[in-house]
């Protein structure tokens, strides 16, 4: 056998991955198409084409075959580790080992699962979508309590059949964020948002005393739309024999295959720039899976091919749309262009635009608020989920406390349930536990860009001198290879030195603050 | 039991034959992304995503498992047919049967294949798509005779696997097309074509000797074909809730599930009218699924509710095109809608506007062949494809043959083996059997046509009065249902009330020949 000859049972168990990968692709395909062109009418098909993906899915995740094969390539991975390293010394070991630990984890999880409780759960989702699309159009939120109740329930069935794969001791709604934040806990989370409740609503209460002028908002053709989002993307490395850029209802980032990667946006009226800065944050997801550790054909179906956690890659995102698209050298490169394509200025001048770029004022909708208030949207989520699932808060009281709590993080209360409580879809679908990836990516964001800064020099500089490419290099380096070697946690002290904490985050904030508040060209 | 419940192993088959339907619909979605929008670096995992399908579809139709299911079905079924019909005397049992025995043909077919053969077939049919690309591009039939020569031995033999499977002996070629074009044989196709090998190149010759005005081929902007094909689906009944449009490099119509219908069309340079005559030629392919036999639940997944064959396929689309679309009161209605667009009359009036959406003259290439000269195309290529897999003709000699059988049939000779024998992709992917469908579709639109004429009067009188409407419930109420109840000649002839001939066809010809020729506003 050659050295570098991957063993036998290794192989097989790499090849059952690949078809594993195949499938599940072939579902993004599905979901991809559902979401641009699909006709409304084939929904219940397309329902049904998912649902035995998904079926095959568990089934090959679960079987007793592939937990053969694994506890092969584990045992040859093991003897081969203690017959010491004389052929393989390289460190391909430990790789494989955290590879086949991950593996173990989740063929664990799924094992413990009860295929009753799992279509329970799928018919649940299904049904739950629908009142809650139903209830949210008639702003009924009695006639969503009774799913949500349901869906509760069924969750935390879940998680207490999860509880004994866990390797440590967690509570159902921090067994059900471990698949999008693997190892995080609620005191974890508590510690990192407790500086955002505390400052944030102290810089709102600035903002609302200075009440800074808000950029304008001219209504900009769609097709100029299209081809500034268009050209936004070639000046940031995009590769049209490998990327496909479409239009869905909401935005979404979609990987098809290991060379076809795609991104959608939409264009909202009464928001010119929406269509624009989405592409810019779909952009940041899309160029994440593009540099995850996959080029490799060794790697690709293997766990350390994946994202390290939501949070992260939420953090690459929000990096290019809060980080580069909303900085003012990116308004200042841009303001031209877009007074160029529309014929006018209605901005005045840069600053103008900057300040289109960067609202805000805090409104009751998460989708649409600006850097300060969004964590708060999220921290109430996470207090409230933790009410509903381990604090025995009855649902129906949901409306009052979601109103009452955000008046207190953000001094606004939604005029109506349809405004509040039924404003996402998370909860109709039982997705528990993945609200703080999006806050966690804003503080991930800010303080790698503490580290990248400190490497290459300050982001409003680097894009000033035209030289974004700067940037991507940087995190295709750093961030992006490290796949699930780590955890988010493990990513962030690995590449800035320290644990992750809100600090850089809030000094942002501070700083953006500032700026709109202070002279129009002012930098901290 | 109720007297309409299906008993149990019928159930157990349809559920089965169900999720059979789902994966090949699977196929089709991803069929459709990867010719409409997918980006290029992402088709070698498409081929894999489409081999796993297809592996997985093989396996379903060839297991022990579904041949138990078969076979239960079909004891069951009998069983209560010789028990008498007390509970199913409405004719049910008579379409199981059919479907039953459908059903078992096919399994026949599928487990006497080898499967090693079957994964030699598909991988020589990726091989030979790529070769021929490049044998094409370069002009250099050597380079493509080999991928040939295999192609032609791994046919044969599969054809030879399947004899035994067929209900009468049936020669390789003719094996070969039954999946295409269930029951024909090479006698009937040579029989019904020997009349077109006769009188089509006298019709040529006529037309060479009058030498009629050809239509004028002025630049359409895109944006304007565009609108002019969803205004031309939007009078024949499109409707965006279940039916897609969209662009491709070749046109083609897609079904992706029971309410999912597609087809995507092409603008070609200098063929201004080729978008909106290929609209109308893919709607004609998507209406026919629409209306076939699957809306029932209990019959989407049995064979009854597919096409009755290729040929009466091709009849359907063309019946859109050549006898809709090509027609002088077609040209007159929408004459005046394409002036108003381009904003000039390039084609002086009405008569003009038919004669571009006439084109007479023969050339070299097929799929740009008008009706008077396509059929040749279609004799040629079935008389060496005869040579080649029954009667030993040499691989080498076909560019010759080539060139010599199209200057008799058609007066033209290719100017080179890519404009001659290279043109089709047909024979790279060993699609042998297939091309006389197009010439069939011909044919039976002719037969059929004259039936609905006697029916519900002139075609030119129903488009006239802006009636199309009609011609859509006619075939919707006598073609469509048939599914395959029917084969392709009984199917006309149960609507005609004699066998398919080539009569009717040649008459059309006539008398667009004599229009062409005559006055402009003649009719024959």
């Amino acid at each position: 056998m050659a050295a570098t000859a991957l063993p036998d049972p290794v192989q097989q168990l790499q090849e059952h991955l690949h078809q594993t990968r195949l499938l599940g692709s072939i579902s993004s395909a599905l979901y991809f198409d559902q979401n641009t062109v699909m006709p409304a009418a084939g929904a219940a098909w397309r329902g049904e084409q998912l649902a035995l993906l998904a079926r095959q899915l568990h089934e090959r995740q679960s079987s007793a075959f592939y937990a053969d094969l694994l506890a092969a390539a584990e045992a040859e991975v093991e003897g081969s580790q203690t017959q010491g390293s004389k052929t393989r010394s390289n460190g391909a070991p430990t790789a494989m080992r955290r590879n086949l630990a991950l593996l173990r984890q989740e063929l664990e999880r799924q094992q413990r699962l009860d295929p009753d409780l799992v279509g329970q759960i799928a018919a649940a989702q299904s049904r739950g979508n629908a009142v809650w699309q139903e209830a949210k159009r008639r702003d009924d939120f009695a006639a969503f309590a009774p799913a949500l109740t349901e869906m509760i329930r069924l969750r935390r069935a879940q998680a207490a059949q999860l509880a004994d794969a866990e390797p440590v001791a967690r509570s159902p709604w921090e067994i059900l964020a471990q698949t999008f934040e693997p190892d995080i806990s609620t005191a974890r989370l508590q510690a990192l948002f407790a500086p955002l409740t505390a400052e944030i609503p102290v810089l709102l209460e600035q903002l609302r005393a200075a009440d800074p002028p808000e950029g304008a908002a001219p209504d900009l053709p769609e097709g100029l739309q299209d081809s500034l989002c268009a050209e936004l993307l070639a000046s940031w490395g995009y590769d049209a024999s490998r990327c496909l850029r479409a239009r869905s209802a909401h935005p979404f980032s979609c990987t098809v295959g290991p060379h076809d990667f795609r991104i959608t946006t939409r264009v909202v009226p009464d928001q010119p720039l929406a269509a624009f800065l989405a592409t810019a944050h779909e952009w940041g997801h899309s160029l994440y899976e593009q540099g995850l550790p996959r080029g490799d054909d060794h790697y690709f179906p293997w766990p350390l091919g994946e994202a390290t956690s939501m949070g992260v890659h939420e953090s690459q995102s929000l990096f290019w749309e809060c980080r580069v698209a909303r900085s003012r050298a990116f308004a200042a490169h841009w303001h031209p262009r877009f007074v160029q394509g529309l014929g006018r200025d209605p901005w005045g001048d840069a600053d103008g635009f900057w300040r289109s770029l960067n609202p805000l004022r805090p409104g009751t909708t998460r989708v649409e608020a600006g850097e300060l208030s969004y964590c708060l949207h999220i921290v109430l989520r996470f207090e409230l989920e933790l009410a509903l699932l381990e604090q025995e808060m009855p649902v129906a009281e949901l409306p009052g406390r979601w109103r009452e709590r955000m008046g207190e993080l953000l001094g606004v209360v939604p005029a109506s349930d349809r405004e509040g409580c039924l404003q996402d879809i998370h909860w109709a679908e039982g997705l528990f536990g993945y609200f703080p990836s999006y806050a966690l990516g804003h503080l991930i964001s800010a303080q790698l860009t503490e580290t990248m800064e400190g490497e290459i020099g300050p982001i409003e500089t680097v894009i000033a001198a035209g030289e974004s490419a700067r940037l991507r290099e940087w995190l295709g380096r750093k961030v992006w290879p490290l796949g699930r070697s780590v955890n988010g946690a493990e990513l962030v002290e690995q590449l800035s030195g320290r644990p992750l904490e809100a600090l850089p985050f809030l000094d942002h904030l501070e700083r953006k603050l500032a700026e709109a508040i202070g002279p129009a060209c002012g930098t901290p």
